[in-house]
């Protein structure tokens, strides 16, 4: 790190989300300098309490996906508290005017009242559908044909992904779509309406991956093929301590190496021969993948990792063993740095993956509502005693000390 | 669409990639309005013929991820390919100066010469380790512990995911990292030199997502919970017809939508009692999670889907059927948009999934190769007898016409 600006350095984002996506899209901006305000119901939204928790029945959920922004309260169904939405809007200075939002925009939360109150104004709207219909991630990753593909040859039904990875691809989606929305406002005073759905974020990706392409010049849907690497050489193998790997070979080069590592090169040269195939290609590796991992398999449960790591350590070959969590949350990574997380305790937490000059490191999440208070003096000039009255009328979120 | 600028408009990207994070980034960017020319080695790089394959044997996977970009193959291993690399950053204008790649910078391809031709150069490096070893999604995704919780719970080895769910994340921050960049360029001149490790990667997604910091604290791993959702309700039931439907409940109100919907409010709310819980929880609707749902099954198994559609419809339950990739194909989605893809013929194919005034449709990929000469005449000022003598000492990639 230098002394450099952060890279989003004067940016302001005001955020009214709940969930993955957008938590994690603004999350993505304030990890990259940016100063991220996120405005919550007061009382929280449905994903304040969302699992995991901590010991102390915090949610380890929402404080992964808030680090490093400020937390504000305000009746978001009260006109007065939607107002207070667009007098922050209003005073974001010249790098705010933007709203990263998947709540139904209500009342003055429509993007066209929040444009009365700031011209040049950025919205991006998360929904579910196009259409507007409701939708999560579960429930869109249903729809995409990738559980009927996943999982177990034997398995006939569908299997869920774990990693929500379409509210992943959205937040992300997000913070590009915000950041080229701000660079043409910045060349030319303009300002954007932007939607995103969810679904469409899967559409999108199944279709730029060739799974829609393929599905629509064959007519069928890709096989189910376990932990194959389809068209290529990939599989996990037992190794003879009970642990597990996996191997692929992406290349001619990973495949000799592999075949040389393994002492299996003039088998593999003689099977070539019998089975009129050539191994250097994709396409053959991939149809002949039954019999080349029979092959190999014997020397995977032969040997332990250890012996496997030292015969592949100096290879092209691309490996890796299977792990854990727990195993994965001890890496001695500097992206993972140790934070004081309220209502938590020390915890490692990670930065941004994008390393560069000025980005800060990791941060924690505020303690929830925290904030309300100080953006609302320092950003509309209110009084204490103008806050002490909106939280009496239920306006805004009570003082919270962050101590409490 | 308006006639608004694209919001990218003006950017010119360098992509010299292969596979699918730094390809994705950069079309992420071609599709939001920048001129990204991918430059690969003459004959092609390892991802050219990767599967599926068109039934002409074209790449549809090459097809999907470089929409929208322009094609030069130079020799990238002799010091006069990597110079016209340089020569076209230093040509790139304005809102040029940026290079995306996944490939080793060998020679004049390393950062440090590249910033020689363009002191406000943003170079962003894609690799597998932070310490630069090589990684793959498929290895990375072994070392994440994702697999040894996804897929039924009578599983006990590791399965692994199918959408590379990985790479896509990294071309995504890769996209809002060259943004961010571009955009401190503009503000005060100073270029960046960025990293991004496919392994940090997941391994910020997993600690942002809670799971590190479950681990941390708990320290033991998730148990595999198959297809329910964690953490609150959510699984896939049978209905009568044989198909399957993904049905969460993540508030309160989808739940009690849900329990009217099948007729169990009375059945629940006694089963609260007995169970001294309250399904308006999270976490007692996931700890209940095996008898509401055996309560729930028989309810669809007994209705076919266009039943249990009546009946969802108007509530606020988040349901999905599942469906396959031919089916998802063929939705009639503004976001697919009919292509005329060289090597395929007609295709529909996504444009972005950011909807936005001045983003532009879906375009298909170039031929392979087919912008060499254009690129080098419109941008270095070369004759065609230029083109055609480095052609000739296969310094560049030969004039290759699109109808080729």
């Amino acid at each position: 790190m230098t002394d450099s600006l952060p890279p989003l350095d004067g940016l302001t984002v005001l955020e009214i989300s709940s969930f993955v996506a957008a938590p994690l899209g603004g999350m993505t901006l304030a990890q990259l300098g940016a100063e991220v305000i996120r405005i919550d119901p007061v009382g929280g939204g449905p994903d304040l309490h969302r699992w995991p928790l901590s010991p102390s029945g915090t949610s380890l959920y929402w404080a992964g996906l808030n680090k490093g922004k400020r937390s504000v309260t305000l009746n978001l169904r009260d006109p007065d508290g939607q107002r207070l939405v667009g007098d922050l809007l209003a005073a974001s200075g010249p790098g705010g005017g933007i709203v990263l939002t998947n709540a139904p925009g209500r009342g003055l939360l429509h993007h066209a009242s929040l444009s009365e109150r700031r011209p040049d104004l950025i919205h991006l709207q998360i929904q579910g559908q196009r259409d507007g219909r409701a939708a999560v991630d579960y429930t869109v990753n249903a729809a995409t044909g990738f559980p009927l593909i996943t999982g177990p040859e034997d398995v006939t039904g569908p299997v869920n992904h774990v990693l929500p990875a379409w509210d992943v691809a959205c937040g992300l989606y997000a913070a590009a779509g915000l950041l080229a929305a701000e660079r043409r406002r910045a060349r030319t005073g303009a300002g954007s309406v932007i939607t995103l759905a969810l679904a469409d974020v899967a559409l999108a990706v199944a279709g730029h991956l060739g799974f829609l392409a393929d599905a629509q010049l064959s007519g069928t849907d890709r096989p189910r093929v376990g932990n194959h690497l389809y068209g290529g050489l990939g599989r996990d193998f037992l190794t003879a301590d009970g642990k597990r790997v996996m191997v692929v070979a992406l290349t001619p080069r990973h495949f000799a190496d592999l075949a040389a590592a393994t002492g299996l090169t003039a088998t593999f040269a003689e099977l070539e021969r019998l089975l009129r195939a050539d191994f250097a290609e994709d396409g053959d590796r991939y149809r002949h993948r039954g019999v080349i991992t029979a092959l190999l398999e014997p020397w995977f449960t032969e040997r332990k990792l250890a012996e496997v790591e030292r015969a592949l350590a100096d290879t092209s070959v691309l490996w890796s063993p299977y792990r854990g969590f727990a195993e994965l949350a001890g890496d001695d990574n500097p992206l993972l740095q140790e934070i004081s997380q309220p209502g938590v305790g020390p915890l490692l937490a990670p930065g941004s993956a994008l390393v560069m000059d000025g980005v800060p490191g990791a941060r924690p999440a505020p303690v929830f509502g925290a904030d309300t208070a100080g953006v609302l003096t320092d950003m509309l000039g209110l009084s204490a005693a103008d806050v002490r009255a909106l939280a009496e009328r239920g306006i805004a979120g009570g003082p919270v000390r962050s101590d409490e």
